[in-house]
């Protein structure tokens, strides 16, 4: 037995997972992301949630090898800290999760980048397991993108992959990064939410709102995006299809400097709404492709949500 | 004595070098590109310009070590073949310049491509050596990327690089590739020519093609442009400064996929509006920069004009 843990922490929620030495899910739990309390009631929740995740496995957590963390802000893997994780609450510093975690559970702990993690288990696990070379798109609040780069995560200096603010149009909408021109500012949800908003200000109707409160969310999640869409809701499909624009033309952008053999799209939206928009995004790639008679391959992310937490027990240390 | 040549293989010019067992130019030699007549005269050419170059260095061409080739179109180093380089007469198939040239200079032949070996050069040679990962951006008829990463030229599956057909500006100007958008529609020599030329049509006055004339020239070269620039025309200033721009959003874009230490501008613009231009260019690129406070290093091409010849120099086996 080598069980390890993998935690996806996202602004919104916690994903936990228990896997396999042979990296199978034998456990899960979700919790929420406190919105209060800093880095330190992140931490325990953190903690519960692996605790809940290994009863549902049926290991103690103190038996786990080590435990992984993909995180957002920046992380620094060798000291296990994170900063300016600007997602998660009263996190502008730095704070030692790694530390602080491993005391909680008993445990060594890894931390590390949440989008790189999520493209990692991708390239050995999941759709990317065919290829040398692959971009990871993760299309949901944000539009993050993680590189393997013959066979090796590529992380540059360390901030690689931010293909959601490759700018797609010079001069044009404004990113919630406050950058102008960022393929997230057309693609990202927070983005698509924010325009939302100001077109009902317009006067603009629209089923979004409606949805999302009779659902009792405080956000357009991307469940509410499809609902809106299932009843054919204008303002939604026109959204939608903008976002597929600026995908296209940005995917297209970066297979264009890196000619890599394949493109998994994952992320909230892109689990949700690939399958269906996944040859609407390759029509929009193609004519900005330079090599337009080979395009890479493209598929959806084949570990869906639990992507990321697998991912990161990949960072988790085996039983030696 | 291990001198070796290269041979950087442009749409207008043939540039040889001769270098020692050390990289040093010790001979060079620039011929035009012939017009008509297909490989084989594309072929001889290159052989006389090895010739003159070497004659230059005094030595003499079956001597040589190895030659090494920078070519534009598709290239297949081990079959040492060259196909759909457009910017070369009836170049449209496939042709084998590796054993061609190999048989004329009775030296061994290696092939690689224009703006990788140009990158390379830099890499190994010119003002990339402080980095284990660069990009080069080659401004001049169209905008050229190459890849270094982690030490390593980074080809992809053949055709990476191409960082002039990112599309800065979806639903924009209409690029020479046929595509809309494109940083080179806005940033390359070619398509600022055929945008002068339909701003001449539509009534705008400019002193770039009296220059142009007056200089025995039949394209806007950038000793035409820098000309202009000198006498302020208003027009080649706006044209610049719009190139300026499109190479800032391109740049960053880039950077913010891929996170390198450090960028260096080459090509005919490149080498000479960049000591010129870098500020500004850095100026256009820091908006768009994702880690806005770490922008990697930016440089001009160190090698010059030569880099391209030097770096294919270095495709060339030494002697064992």
């Amino acid at each position: 037995m080598s069980e390890r843990g993998g935690i996806d922490l996202g602004g919104t929620k916690i994903q936990a997972v228990i896997v396999s030495s042979r990296n199978r899910v034998v456990g899960q739990a979700r919790s929420k992301t406190p919105t209060a309390g800093g880095p330190a009631a992140v931490t325990a929740e953190i903690a519960s949630a692996v605790e809940a995740a290994a009863q549902d496995a049926g290991v103690a957590t103190s038996r786990l090898t080590g435990v992984g963390v993909g995180s957002p802000g920046e992380i620094d893997a060798a000291e296990g800290t994170v900063s300016q994780a600007r997602n998660l609450p009263d996190w502008e510093g730095t704070f030692p999760l790694g530390a602080e975690l491993s005391k909680a559970l008993g445990a060594p702990v890894a931390i590390g980048n949440d989008v790189q993690v999520a493209t990692d288990a991708e390239f050995r696990l999941g759709a990317g397991k065919p290829y040398r070379s692959l971009l990871g798109v993760f299309w949901g609040t944000g539009v993050g993108g993680g590189l393997v780069l013959a066979g090796k995560p590529w992380f540059g200096r360390g901030s690689a992959g931010e293909i959601g603010h490759m700018v797609i149009k010079r001069g044009g909408a404004r990113c919630t990064c406050g950058r102008y021109g960022c393929m997230e500012a057309y693609a990202g949800r927070g983005a698509m939410e924010l325009r939302a908003r100001r077109k009902v200000e317009g006067g603009k109707s629209t089923k979004l709102f409606e949805i999302m409160e009779k659902d009792g969310k405080t956000r357009l999640t991307s469940g509410v995006w499809a609902k809106a869409l299932r009843k054919d809701d204008k303002l939604a499909r026109k959204s939608i299809e903008r976002a597929i624009k600026a995908l296209g033309a940005g995917i297209a952008s970066a297979v264009n400097l890196l000619d890599v053999e394949a493109v998994v799209l994952g992320g909230g939206l892109g689990v949700r709404f690939g399958p269906a928009c996944i040859d609407r995004i390759q029509e929009e790639m193609l004519p900005h492709l330079f090599v337009s008679d080979r395009p890479p391959d493209l598929h959806v992310a084949a570990l869906g949500d639990l992507g990321g937490a697998v991912g990161a027990a990949l960072l988790a240390k085996r039983s030696s």
